[in-house]
């Protein structure tokens, strides 16, 4: 398969950036990649490990010569970013970004840039660590990319960042940014924000000791410090910007959770079964689809 | 070392039964294993690969020889088992269990064992799977376990206890009841009950599809699934066992939750950042203590 895109600029250099840059070099060899972080050191680590062709903490004019630019920002830095881009771009540039929030970001990236051609998407993928050095070619195999084009996107701006996400072995979906920020709220943003409630909630405690929280916590709370450890710039921003859709699932959460306390309170031993009985047949479709691994435990070594 | 006791009785071969006859075996070969369940199947299937040395699926005179009894049921049936294996019990033998909650185990089995021997364990290790052919001998190495005596116990009972649990790879601590209740309530208990609500409140939406949620489930959510996955039975058992302990935990959280549930509403980046910040340290320490896996998500494969 010819490379969709001949250079691709990469505007962040952390987890996600840098696993994309990876994923280039093992799957579309021939394409040029150049590196964009405003942090020098950032930069420095990037360009130790030769993760990019050339880097650069500002735009210049080489960023003309990028048929494909991907912001790999936190998305309450999306609109800087675009905005300083904007002097340099090529008009033929295709703009895309890595966002997990889209109606927000497009609409900063179309503020910041009007006349440009915008294909934001979404690698639902991702570790909990953060950095140049974190990042790894097969991050996005057998995950799925969600594409939120505008109604009057290019089609064949669409297709082409569709084939790049395929050619890093992405599944590639298309839905429109709001339903995209509904569906993300409950997958992805809810999960996190429950898992930092709980780790804070239990290393606040006055009966129970933070030693004794961590010595014990194979129980399952070791499960939660997972997301929990994820990075503290990204998710703020996140939540900033998805704010309606992460309130409403929140209610919806918090009143399922005071229905269960009830439950507790009052005996209803049938009720608590019935739940707990349903909620096992939802892990055995992730797993049948491919979305986790079947091993029990996450496949964690026990020895 | 020469093995704490000569035969051992495990009593339910479950996810815990059928690893404490694994480890046996593995660690300590001259031990004489005799397994209980009271539901035929499930002795057929624990033959079937050979776990113990003999099956039963009710208490008769065999259960004399036994020197260490562990009853591995859930908690709601701890007291039913007990009662019923009170006629063929050797006065010398040490009763002991592997229940999630421990002050309501303890006036079960005291209740219908008065004169026993009875040192109450708790082995804080598991997985999401069940019955009989999940287990595994090196499920508690590495892993804590936890003994709750009464005060005036026997110490040589509570001593073999802890060697034996010592033989099969994990380490030991002592603390009363009513602690170990409090500390599981946060490390355990609490998390279940979190992973089953959002479980349940994302297979529940109008605005989004189940397959949707499943398809999706990488960018957090199916972390949850996994203890979500657990045995129902037996997790309906553990929180109306541990009701005090589970809902005090369960109002801090929800406080905690309301907090940063305003914090979202008003804008208020510092404050999600400072908190996302902390959380993250108390994985590193989990990681430090050998409690979970350094890997990156868990170690779980990407290809």
């Amino acid at each position: 398969m010819s490379a969709p895109f001949a250079t691709v600029a990469i505007v962040g250099l952390g987890l996600i950036g840098s696993s994309i840059a990876r994923a280039i070099r093992q799957s579309l060899p021939d394409t040029r990649i150049t590196g964009y972080d405003r942090n020098a050191d950032v930069c420095a680590r990037a360009e130790a490990i030769g993760l990019c062709d050339s880097y650069y903490t500002r735009f210049g004019p080489e960023l003309a010569e990028a048929q494909l630019v991907i912001l790999c920002v936190p998305v309450g830095a999306m609109a800087s970013a675009a905005s300083a881009m904007a002097p340099n771009l090529s008009p033929d540039a295709i703009i895309s970004d890595v966002g997990s929030c889209k109606a927000s970001v497009l609409a900063a990236l179309r503020s910041a840039l009007p006349d440009a051609i915008i294909v934001p998407a979404h690698p639902v993928a991702g570790t909990e660590n953060s950095g140049p050095e974190s990042g790894f070619a097969s991050l996005f195999k057998g995950r799925w990319c969600i594409l939120t084009p505008e109604i009057d996107a290019d089609a064949n701006a669409c297709a082409r960042v569709a084939a790049f996400w395929q050619a890093l072995g992405a599944e590639v979906e298309t839905m429109d940014a709001a339903h995209h920020d509904l569906v993300l709220a409950v997958t992805s943003h809810l999960p996190h924000l429950i898992a930092y409630t709980i780790v804070g909630t239990a290393s606040d405690l006055e009966g129970v000791t933070q030693s004794e929280v961590i010595k014990y916590s194979a129980g399952g709370f070791r499960d939660f410090t997972r997301i929990a450890a994820s990075d503290p710039v990204m998710w703020r921003d996140v939540f900033l910007s998805n704010k309606d859709a992460v309130l409403e699932m929140l209610q919806r959460f918090s009143e399922d959770l005071s229905a269960l306390q009830r439950a507790i309170r009052w005996d209803k031993g049938e009720e608590l079964e019935e739940l707990f009985t349903r909620t096992r047949t939802i892990r055995r479709s992730i797993i049948e689809q491919g979305q986790d691994d079947a091993k029990p435990d996450f496949g964690r070594e026990h020895k």
